[in-house]
């Protein structure tokens, strides 16, 4: 019998619900790379939809006897490979796994499942009329499992910050031998030693299976967004800084360039006179009070950055429009460029260095008669790309793009990635931006906690060099 | 020649320094305790003051090729035996290592060395002119890299969070082996993998020793205080949670019970009529306008609690008084009690759960005839105690009120340490706390990257059960 059958009949007979275990062509291939499969994936041996850390142990253990990687899944939202399948792998679907098990409305915490949606969930808060809401705020429909995996942020992360920051106060993890471990009780601040919880934050399912976590919320408040232009992305950038270190309760800042502008005017709904330069849009949050403090002072700082054209957009209706219209820009950029596609991927640098960043990049893809948007969640100096390519041609040159302006962002002091993790797609940076000893270091504790190498093979730690 | 000897003229011949290597009975003694030493260590074998990284790297080779365990020292600030001297060790006194290195002001972000002080950093970042500061607030005198090595905080959490949030953007340290590795670069954001720099954050220099870091700092703002009496602990409390869910820009919550407000009264400066009971003081932050909001949001909440006597003071000589006489009844409460010593610990719990902690620990000291002002950082659920005691019997009853304490806050979902970390103090509650699994998982950690156990040894992780 091949290995495959037994290890199928194991998990069937391990498993109370044997509906549970799939071997269908179509799930094997489907749960074998993101949804934007960037980084498509080997088909998986089997598919095993758990619904319980007790099936993901069970999972854990029969892939150890049979000596097969595990591949955790959920939204499948991720962008550099972080979720592709590895060769016979089991894959563990932890998105069925969408119990709210406890809103401790006092303490401004959650206890949930891996597989809960983020907006889902800000959704049923809402819903409930609890004034209180997640913050973290990557790609729609990413999971709490993914996000912890990842050590995801998004826009908020200019006030909030990101996973890497307080709000995932404890996980539940399945480890590679099959123990369950949490991680941390609920006390908000905790100094009980070296902190595992982080330990596992943008593991990508490399360390433990992240199965449920205890996460903190924020209370929901009025929003409102500014709005300023500037002559370049230099001056917006130094504006951004300098109103940043004035301590204006700014929850958002991005910058969109010319280029992006231009697909906003095609596709956005909210009446706006946009200018085609870089551009700048703040989000504020708080009372009316301190939204119209913070405004003042954005108003008080871009004079001296060139800025101008400043709007203050303060109704709800309107604020929600302008910010789908800035998030439906992608859209409009296609309708630009019928029948091409888009490679997304991120870098991030010390906020004052992102002008160097963009403009090192506006030249390799002018070089190459290529076109992105340039721009990002500028308050935290974080850049997402999103590279136009119809050809198998283009699509090389667009990895020489992406390839300058990772080793750029290096150079300036930054990161491979800002916040969609290293996978398969990063993984030859990470030497150049960490060190040889530190990736070694992250190489040790992996084989101190998965030996085997069975959880989620491949990714994340770039192979040792040679001795030669 | 007796081993210390060679350790001695080994540790003589590498440092450039002679003078940096102390045999001298008063340092090896000193340097072997904190600097209020309720967990006395054994004198070291040599103390050496490091001047640089590289220093420390030669310490460490030395101290490997004799075997001898190594203690890293800087303001001995810490509570819980954290830095005691181990039986032969080498202590590494980074006090001297206080260089700022780098000042981006546009970043708000620091460089320096391990034995920077935060709050002579603060001091000189006012000097300059620069409107930033570091807001991590643990002890007056502690370093960044003790900071570091015990994950603090302080009373600014409720706004800034801990050290084990995203203040501490990478630092340098150096390993078991010998060898110096850089976490992350300067980048405000990154996902390359899981957090090195937290790995190092609360490991209480048992993983490595950390030597330099890179820190975010945060805008200097106009501070006032809101201070509110209420019936009852548990009023207090959840006054506070409702007031930071409706989103007031509180950097502090403290709350000081009746035997602090006479302890203020006796010794305090700031001419205020103190009702004695239990108080919550609130920092507020920002513009005039902010403040006055969030000072608005405390008293439109505080009637539905009981609480009472709202005042907001506002005049900057006025804040900074009564902020100093709140740190100060500590001297109050000594007055109170003359020849009484203080016992310090702390707690943490989810906030919500923070009445009861109090509630109990009230009973455990009234049954023992013991003294300790119940309060703390409320807005974390955070609690200090500080058990006046003065014989040795009464220093047993404090230790039974301690382990009591201890055992309801891990039975509230809480922590056996919010900020003074494990140390020799915590040992024994650590498996209560996390469970074996993550105990083992800690200790298999440490295993991974110190196999000689010769950092710090003895402090954090407890012993293993022995198997019967």
């Amino acid at each position: 019998m091949p290995l495959t059958s037994t290890l199928v009949e194991d998990l069937r007979k391990a498993l109370s619900d044997a509906q549970a275990v799939s071997t269908e062509n179509k799930e094997l291939v489907s749960f074998a790379q993101s949804k934007y499969p960037q980084f498509p994936g080997s088909p998986h041996a089997v598919v095993v939809h758990a619904s319980s850390t007790e099936d993901v142990v069970k999972v854990v253990k029969i892939a150890n006897t049979h000596r097969v990687p595990v591949v955790p899944y959920a939204a499948g939202t991720s962008l550099e490979g972080n979720v592709s399948g590895s060769n016979g792998s089991v894959c563990i679907d932890l998105s069925q796994m969408k119990r709210v098990k406890e809103i401790n409305v006092e303490d401004a915490d959650v206890v949930c499942e891996a597989g809960v949606v983020w907006n889902e969930l800000n959704d049923m808060l809402q819903e409930k009329g609890i004034p209180l809401f997640f913050p973290l705020d990557p790609g729609v429909g990413a999971t709490i499992g993914g996000m912890i995996a990842q050590g995801c942020s998004g826009t908020n992360a200019v006030r909030y910050g990101t996973a890497r920051g307080e709000y995932i106060l404890n996980l539940t993890a399945v480890l590679p031998s099959g123990e369950v471990i949490k991680t941390r009780q609920r006390a908000r601040k905790c100094s009980a030693g070296f902190d595992l919880t982080k330990l596992f934050i943008g593991a990508e399912g490399t360390l433990g299976i992240v199965t449920e976590a205890t996460i903190r919320l924020v209370p929901r408040l009025a929003t409102s967004v500014g709005v300023v232009s500037f002559p370049d992305p230099r001056s917006a950038t130094l504006a951004v800084c300098d109103i940043l270190n004035k301590g204006a309760s700014i929850q958002c800042a991005e910058l969109v360039d010319e280029l992006s502008i231009r697909a906003i005017k095609l596709c956005g709904k909210f009446p706006m006179d946009w200018v085609e330069t870089d551009t700048v849009l703040f989000k504020f949050q708080g009372s009316e009070a301190v939204r119209d403090d913070s405004s003042m002072i954005v108003q008080n700082v871009i004079g001296k950055y060139g800025g101008f054209g400043y709007r203050h957009v303060t109704k709800e209706e309107d604020v929600e429009q302008l910010w789908a219209d800035r998030k439906n820009l992608l859209f409009g950029l296609l309708k630009m460029h019928p029948g091409h596609k888009g490679y997304i991927t991120d870098v991030c640098v010390p906020v004052s260095k992102l002008p160097d960043l963009l403009l090192a990049t506006k030249k390799e893809l002018a070089d190459r008669g290529l076109v992105s948007p340039l721009g990002g969640h500028v308050g935290d100096g974080n850049f997402h790309c999103f590279i136009l390519y119809k050809t198998e041609e283009e699509m090389k040159l667009v990895m020489e793009v992406v390839d300058a302006m990772v080793h750029k962002a290096i150079s300036l002091d930054g990161t491979c990635t800002g916040e969609h993790g290293i996978g398969l797609g990063k993984k030859k940076y990470l030497v150049e931006e960490l060190g040889e000893g530190s990736v070694e270091l992250l190489r040790t504790i992996k084989a101190a906690l998965d030996p085997l190498n069975l959880f989620n093979p491949g990714k994340l730690y770039p192979e040792k060099p040679s001795k030669l």
